[in-house]
């Protein structure tokens, strides 16, 4: 008797589900255990340990044909995974632009895979909880409720879907249809030379070219300079060219500067550019009492992206695209195969779906941890959070500014601080750039193997330097004294 | 004293952590208890139920400000989101092409985001564990080790990633950094008509057009007609337009036909184009003994997209892009800005980082459900699952091929079911191709609506069917059985 011929529902047969469900009970029950150890010491650890060099033979090992019990599965994972993370759950980690995440956001992100809802179509649940929250996004970026939105991934895809129906709408002929090749002149984007790099992707994907992207210079605050913009945009036009849409960024990912938005709002309005708002890192912003009147001109934007994954510190990924013309931005994105259509009843049922919106069609329930992230803190408790890193920056630029030996690069923008660390007798001939450039290396690797701290690196005007991004919710004072401590050891014992 | 002169670490501060980790301990207990008993008892609630009228006001309310406990956010969870899924979890779910989902690859997502690596950058165990699940996808397909991958949310995203390098390597310019105005002919893109709609996306976002992808007729098994296929790139070729890539499907959502994959190998090589394979239903179906010999010629693609959130139940999203020039595909996507560059200690080491071969520079650790799913169950079980499936779809065609009242619509492909009711009396005037329709839609509403079963529908050759896609280990005879009676009965019970 076959399997198959066996398969009376009761008859137990083979599945990928657990033989023995109460063992796998008491594998999640060690897992919770394990998890929340893990966050309530987190600080006492080492922000990051190099891996051990025999620990990649670990991982090199052919596609496993027979299975292994799911509790030695995960004791191979709490010995050769769990002991070498990021980082970017600890108190003194800064490097790059990450969020800590947060203990209910990965319990929410195991709830969303239980329910394994998918949110390309259907007539379920999940969808609203989407949409509500995607609706919470409009309003931190002061939106019109019949903007439509999504969440996706992050920014990059954020970036993407905005700037997608830049082009689409835009363009002056039916570039979906018809492909870029049936136009009759460049299209073009501007942005300053601070935007992130996703854009150029973007950018590039959707066959514009790198090229098509104009980078503007910025002023001494790392904002894109408005007269340069102007006259560049002048000059395309003159040559034939076709400008179809302006990038502001919402705090840059080297110094947190946030472009003048409601001047870019106008430029744009004046001279019939799309407005695409990069927002990564600070279009959350808005929740911080200071920073409101400066992110105001975000809500005059035709796109905006954003991540709650950084400073909502949702775990990744968690973005969120979102567009003021509802229907261009439907038109970029529907399609609708015959195995897709909208029924008005069942499962198929659904006026909205969100794979309308966006790349792609399969998608997860992410919406849940951002909700039940939203709901468990409310955004008063957020803005806090993101207040405090602001002080701790500005205090950790003031104990730069105090320090003879150390040097701040950058003004401070939101939560971002560079500076390097120059000995007073760096003129002499001896300590040039590329000098300076080892030095602070040296500090920035020993600091990250000694576990001390995870600051990243930048390079300004052609300097080098350390990079300290603090989006963070659990770094204190404190911390920062340890860093500039362990920094002046360092470049001391490294200068002597 | 304000909150940040407060800040010696030890000092209690406000954060996102809980106040209490031993009640979020309690919490995350709960949650474990609630899932298992969830997924161990699926198999006895309705596969689907409508949300009642009422439910959409729960989630109209603005963002809050204000905490809310964890434990009463989860009851708003378990009252008003956890009974409402898609369904896909339950044995009877055949609709559109989902997986089940398992519980370890949800535990899983809980450890990833409890450890919230990113894995666009950086040195870190994550990265390792990702490089070996890539590592195993390339011996599913029969890729070389040399080739390149990454995985990705799904096989939207996938077809996006290999469609690029496709477009960037073939168009004899540089694309990337010209854009595609600087083209002197048009790049043409062919497949089957049943090719999946999200090919088109990528297609449109590319800047490549609609139009560019020439849709080739199939035959009555619905692959690709070979020889329509190369009569029309004649036809292009003397226009003057300029064919770059072939999209071979590898089991099409309609049907689950898999495309001539040698055939089209052949053909690519011989005309100098890219070989692009969809294999987001079947290209895992390697794995099924039966269907190696058919699935071979994917190992000469030049790309392949394959889902492992589908057939390989690993829970939303998991998809996978494989390209087989590496350099090509890195050099479609690597940007490196400064706060990026790669350093050869610390956190920022690294050779490889996926962010340099797909559009997202921050992504999940999505990795690791994978990798512990791949090992709990290893390929041999995975593959005993899909044969099962197979079975049942033969099983199923029989019961339609056996019941006067019932037809079958289309060849079974893999594990895919297209039929109908209709009565022996329907070649009436009275029931025409729209009765049918409407009746088939009918008894489709019905079956999900009384929570019985989950098939979807499609349209072929202009006619409406039922579409039973069995990707689903929880499948079982009697649940076959089951569908195919309820039909008759409420067939019958609406043609009286």
């Amino acid at each position: 008797m076959t399997d198959l011929e066996n398969g009376q529902r009761g008859v137990k047969q083979e599945s990928l589900d657990p033989e023995n469900w109460g063992e796998m009970r008491a594998l999640g029950h060690r897992m919770v255990d394990d998890a929340i150890n893990y966050l309530e010491t987190v600080a006492e650890r080492p922000v990051w340990q190099p891996m051990p060099d025999q620990l990649g033979k670990e991982f090199e090992s052919a596609m496993p044909t027979e299975p292994m019990p799911a509790d030695e599965v995960y004791d191979e994972f709490l010995k050769n995974i769990f002991p070498y993370p990021m980082g970017n759950t600890h108190p003194r980690f800064w490097a790059w632009y990450m969020g800590n995440g947060t203990i209910l956001g990965a319990l929410a992100d195991f709830l969303s895979a239980t329910m394994n809802s998918n949110l390309g179509a259907g007539n379920h649940v999940a969808n609203l909880v989407e949409t509500q929250v995607v609706n919470w996004m409009k309003e931190i970026v002061g939106f019109p409720a019949e903007a439509s939105g999504l969440l996706v991934g992050g920014a990059s895809m954020a970036n993407l879907v905005g700037l997608t129906v830049a082009r689409n709408t835009q363009a002056g002929f039916d570039v979906r249809a018809q492909g870029l090749q049936a136009g009759q002149s460049k299209l073009l984007v501007y942005a300053s030379t601070e935007i992130h790099a996703c854009n150029q992707k973007a950018v590039e994907l959707l066959g514009l070219g790198t090229d098509s992207l104009r980078r503007i210079p910025v002023n001494d605050n790392y904002q894109i300079d408005m007269t340069a913009l102007a006259s560049a945009l002048e000059k395309d036009r003159k040559a034939g060219l076709q400008p179809i849409c302006v990038i502001a960024t919402a705090g840059t990912v080297n110094t947190g500067a946030i472009d003048p938005l409601n001047d870019i709002a106008d430029f744009c309005q004046r001279e019939g550019l799309w407005f695409h708002v990069d927002g990564a890192i600070g279009a959350v912003a808005t929740l911080v009492d200071g920073l409101k009147d400066q992110l105001a001109g975000m809500s005059r934007a035709d796109s905006i992206a954003l991540d709650l994954h950084k400073w909502m510190h949702v775990p990744f990924e968690a973005g969120c695209a979102l567009v003021r013309d509802r229907q261009g931005h439907r038109d970029s994105f529907s399609v609708t195969p015959a195995y897709l259509t909208q029924e008005v009843r069942g499962l198929s049922a659904g006026r909205e779906w969100f794979s309308d919106y966006g790349v792609e069609l399969s998608r997860s329930f992410r919406a849940l941890k951002v909700w039940m992230s939203l709901k468990e803190h409310g955004t008063a408790r957020y803005g806090r959070m993101m207040t405090r890193n602001i002080e701790q920056a500005k205090y950790l630029a003031e104990l730069v500014s105090v320090e003879p030996n150390l040097q701040l690069m950058a003004p401070v923008g939101l939560d971002i601080v560079c500076f390097r660390y120059q000995p007073l007798d760096s003129t002499k001939p001896g300590l040039d750039e590329s000098d300076l450039e080892s030095l602070n290396k040296e500090i920035l690797f020993r600091l990250q193997e000694e576990g001390t701290a995870a600051p990243s690196y930048t390079t300004l005007k052609g300097k080098y330097c350390l990079r300290v991004a603090i989006a963070n919710h659990r770094s204190q004072q404190a911390d920062f004294d340890l860093l500039i401590s362990e920094i002046k050891r360092l470049g001391k014992s490294l200068t002597v």
